[in-house]
């Protein structure tokens, strides 16, 4: 069998002239390295869903109250119908402070391997009590959170239809269950890249194909690959060429962070390129606005290759094919403050 | 005819005996001062609603790419899903700066006279467009709006559906137009006091009926009347006796700022009531956050009433029925920036 990197080379080749098997060829070369997202929520490990609690943790998704100042939630920073993002270098949070590094996107975080870009949450449950905490993001505590959402009389009922004959639902522990399962639901199956995987060979014209082909022979897809392409793995930012201090500031040593180990310096868990072209800006300081600079730079940093203007034109076409359909979601109707409510501190 | 107060104390004293006739008397004289909202948007003037503008509308109501942070869109401060509201005592803006005064309510503000609380803009159109530009809000310009939105080019497509046949539609006045017709659609119709109005006596409890008696006898109803119990007209903020300096500071004159005229000093625009139980905390300084203590202030500042606890309790009773069907609204998928879209100032 001849190496994925000589395929793709005669998958190249041969696409130039047209050739049928070739075709065939890439697409199951590219269902060796990929696989489509489900049309329905992934099941999480401990926390099985229903209706009710996806249905509490979208209110909690959305509640502003669960900040300090009642003016941040989870979708300030994670967008529903924006990529599930926020359009910024890095996220405005409590008083106004950035955070560390550039939100990611909550869509379909639910099939990366861990959280976080040192990935220091292992999972979406995880995820979802940090930012809570984080003094620069919703800057509360866990028993303010409890405390917050018992002040507020309605979630009493929601919390009781969505964990049933517990006799104190309303915990951190639910609180970020009940997140974690709306998060799941942030998927974004369709794109022209899963019809093409399902064996649509025309869900991706000429050339994306062609940007496919050179995404898996120049190297990217070693990283980048799985149902996220990408998500899936850690590695070092700046492995050949390091980029410039604007791009990877020495103080961020990433993973480093999480286990202390030297080899983890500079190493990030490797995003997933879905719906890539929504989510603008790029890398973990969110410095790169561009995507066709964000994929020239991570040609000559991790894979030490001068791409040519139109070989990084043809990967960014690519890279559009894995825009799916966006979630649709109809905002949750929260409930009121009450007189003793425990009042916002902005 | 007897007087409008003479008929409430008739009404008063026979709710307590419960005669049949007493209760045709009071809904009687509610539906001459109060009108039910409509189960639809109604029209605004000079701003012809089809679904494209309405849908262009919600889109830039969320945008967040308005702002020149690019983290403040009109939903930050007007919340659909949370009464239109922020809850907060003023809006939290621009590098977190306060806003003037507690940010009034999105729900059924297409009823109301004018919008503010001093009326300064005429409309809701008027109204959007002030937001936008204000420093402490969302910071940025009228040009800057415009360049804004023609530099995210998924946009120029939703602005042609919206504005056929217009050669350059994405405008200033378009996008405040868009905006003010999303928000017509934005009322809270069927509440108990809805329901009451159009006949059902049973809509409202006996509690209920006695707050709304109450309501109209002590005089509430003089200012709060209308489709918006409230809304319609201005009043000076402690024309009996000023409350303290904490809820009417000096230094806000009110309307005065507009009409630049003695008489409106300290003069507002009376509050629509509905769903004031979801709209915490009261008053244009936000600093009161129980609703009793409102009724209760309201009674002494505006009326020279004393209220009893029970009379406040009952008329509190009443408040709540003013709580209508809370819009539901499915949130716009927002088109993506691409490398050339203005980036945010944060």
């Amino acid at each position: 069998m001849p190496s994925i990197k000589l395929v793709s080379l005669m998958v190249l080749a041969s696409l130039a002239t047209g050739q049928a098997w070739s075709q065939t060829a890439l697409m199951k070369q590219a269902q060796g390295l990929f696989k489509p997202i489900p049309a329905n929520a992934p099941p999480l490990a401990g926390n099985a869903a229903t209706p009710a609690k996806v249905e509490l943790g979208k209110m909690l998704y959305f509640e502003p109250r669960l900040s300090e100042s009642h003016a941040i939630s989870c979708n300030s920073c994670h967008m529903v119908g924006m990529g599930g993002v926020d359009l910024q270098e890095t996220s405005l949070g409590h008083r106004w402070q950035h955070g560390g590094r550039n939100a990611p996107t909550v869509y379909n975080a639910v099939f990366d391997v861990a959280q976080f870009w040192d990935g220091r949450a292992k999972d979406l449950e995880q995820q979802a009590g940090g930012p809570l905490v984080n003094p620069v993001e919703m800057d509360t505590t866990e028993a303010h959170v409890v405390e917050q959402l018992k002040g507020i009389p309605g979630y009493a009922a929601v919390f009781a239809k969505a964990y049933p004959a517990v006799p104190d639902p309303i915990t951190f522990d639910n609180v970020r269950k009940a997140i974690a399962l709306f998060e799941a639901t942030l998927t974004t199956p369709n794109a022209p890249f899963d019809r093409y995987l399902k064996g649509d060979e025309k869900a991706l014209d000429a050339n994306q194909q062609e940007g496919l082909a050179l995404f898996i022979n120049k190297g990217c897809a070693a990283c980048h690959n799985g149902i996220n392409v990408g998500g899936g793995m850690y590695a070092p930012f700046g492995v050949v060429e390091r980029p410039g201090a604007d791009i990877l500031p020495p103080g961020d040593k990433g993973r480093f962070a999480v286990t202390k180990t030297v080899s983890d310096e500079y190493v990030f868990r490797v995003p997933s390129l879905r719906n890539i072209a929504l989510t603008a800006p790029y890398f973990h300081t969110g410095k790169v606005w561009d995507l066709r600079q964000a994929v020239a730079i991570m040609g000559s940093s991790q894979l030490g290759a001068k791409l040519s203007d139109e070989e990084v034109g043809k990967i960014e076409v690519f890279l559009g094919a894995l825009t799916g359909d966006q979630p649709k979601v109809a905002l949750p109707i929260l409930p009121p403050s009450v007189a003793t409510t425990p009042r916002p501190k902005p």
